[in-house]
């Protein structure tokens, strides 16, 4: 088969590899009905995170499954599934109290953008939709396997409650799932922080009742306009620089909530600046398994629509293109299809 | 009047200052029955924190009203009081959701080791006790304006719940008060960290399970000893050094809180092994305010003791002592008579 391998800085190649195969009883081979581009790929692509040696790439993932190990019980050939970018067993104690990402055998999936995958761990990883879905429900169903359940972790993580006023930094395809989340959630007042037209647009679609399109301390600024000057009770820190981070503290007021999902680079967090602003830090890699069986009900049910956040859909072996595409912000999101 | 002013490192002295009198139609006058020494006093006191002129000390206090402004409601002369280092209107946004050391006129107070008291916005401030307390309940009285409240403020911001599996690092009184917090919150193993035999004992007299005399890399292997490879539930950072607030993230578990009181001194937080550790992180001046009454009622009721923390009590004139003794670590904390 033919999939996507990062050589170095913007160097993505689409090129034959081995096709996967059972390796160990617990793990399951899916043939992928869809793939995409994620904002964090966009790290070793553009340099910021090293690539030591040409590297698969892709964690977002759907499709049918093909083969399952001896070991595996909860799916089967012919199932329609999704699972998280990590794998976890689902039964260890981090797991179990919802931290499947931090599972103690997680291993990181990490061959996604290619037609056929091995996912390890596949009954604690993976779950099966109701039915095999129709072709228009692909996208919102692919959301589910990261970029979806870390908008909802955010706005968990958050502590989002109905009435809440949320503010949300960065506008790629997590900040406006992020949105979405807050709205589910029952957010009364959704501050989007974007400055892209196109953007603000999706996140008015998602629920946003306001948009600040200022940065840094122009933007604190109007968030604490437009909260009588407290701050926002709950901040999605959807970035990972300094910048966002210092301007999802800065717009939280005290006591208040931040879930931060953006993968931190080169943030150093000051002890005692954190300690006097009295914000609720928390977040991390986002544990989509927990999520899954609920966030598939709402796209199932029509309830809601993540896949909006896909602008461009390309056949997989135009791979390069949709990460091109995501590196010059001329897309939100690529979907890819084998 | 005579009171404590730090002219520099370990140069305390107990002088001649002005006797306080009402300013604003918001203050009250307070005859002090007892002060203490704060172990954030010892910053400065120790010129790790710098003092750039001759600086009043003392911010924990309890006493007698003696005279009240004209906007004044809700205490009275005569009354025995209690009130938070930090001075707050109790009325604000901030305030309102229990965040009082983040009022929007808050005020330090910070000349409480003196016989005489002014305290700003009285009645966001104080709290009167049901009656003028007996002679032995004062030392228990006196701990609810700073350290039982910040330890208390540590058990809560780290969700302390019944059940839960506690660490504790921090053997001063703060931690020693975190503690008796967590058990009186219900929880089910509290892991004291000390190297200390009479800090141990205190320990173990508040509720304390296990005692951890490791530090660093050593004492993380041992709590994760002593929970099965998983981390505590909650854990209270009740120093404020990089070294103790490390500690503490790394001994809890994944989805794990921390509730972190000891003021921040040279913290520096990295941003990407905070995110991967899935940890929540909350704290700050402690809101003591928000639990006055609560803890004016266990005290009152016999219910907790955390007066016991006080293991050298000395006549004000000696204040110089008393922050000697707890700077070499003979005495756990000091209380004050004048």
């Amino acid at each position: 088969m033919r999939g996507a391998v990062l050589y170095g800085p913007r160097d993505l190649r689409f090129e034959e590899r081995e096709t996967p195969t059972i390796i160990k009883p617990a793990d399951a081979i899916i043939r992928i009905s869809a793939t995409c581009v994620c904002g964090s790929d966009l790290w070793p692509y553009r340099g910021i995170s090293p690539v030591a040696r040409p590297t698969p790439m892709g964690h977002e993932y759907c499709g049918i499954v093909e083969e399952i190990g001896n070991a595996v019980t909860s799916v089967k050939p012919g199932q329609f599934v999704i699972g998280s970018f990590f794998a976890s067993d689902n039964t260890c104690p981090h797991c179990q109290v919802g931290y499947q990402t931090s599972c103690q055998q997680r291993e990181f999936v990490s061959t996604a953008q290619a037609p056929i995958l091995r996912v390890p761990l596949a009954d604690g990883t993976l779950v099966a939709t109701p039915d095999v879905p129709s072709e228009d429900l692909i996208p919102s169903l692919l959301t589910l396997s990261d970029v979806m359940g870390t908008g909802w972790f955010a706005a968990s993580a958050a502590n989002v409650k109905p009435g809440s006023t949320v503010a949300v930094v960065g506008d790629g395809a997590v900040g406006l799932l992020g949105v979405l989340s807050a709205r589910q959630m029952g957010a009364g007042r959704i501050i989007a922080m974007s400055r892209h037209e196109s953007r603000q647009k999706v996140a008015r679609e998602f629920g946003a009742t306001d948009i600040v399109a200022e940065r840094g301390d122009d933007a604190v600024a109007r968030i604490k306009d437009l909260t009588s000057g407290i701050g926002a009770d709950a901040v999605l820190e959807c970035v990972g620089t300094q910048e966002s981070m210092m301007q999802a503290i800065r717009s939280t007021r005290p006591g208040g909530f931040i879930g931060y999902v953006g993968v931190p680079h080169g943030v150093e967090l000051d002890g005692e600046q954190l300690f006097y602003t009295h914000v609720h830090l928390h977040g991390g890699p986002a544990p989509v398994r927990r999520f899954l069986p609920k966030l598939i009900d709402l796209v199932w049910n029509g309830k809601i629509n993540p896949g909006k956040v896909f602008d461009l859909t390309l056949p997989l072996d135009q791979v390069a293109e949709g990460y091109r595409a995501m590196d010059e912000r001329r897309a939100i999101k690529t979907l890819l299809r084998p």
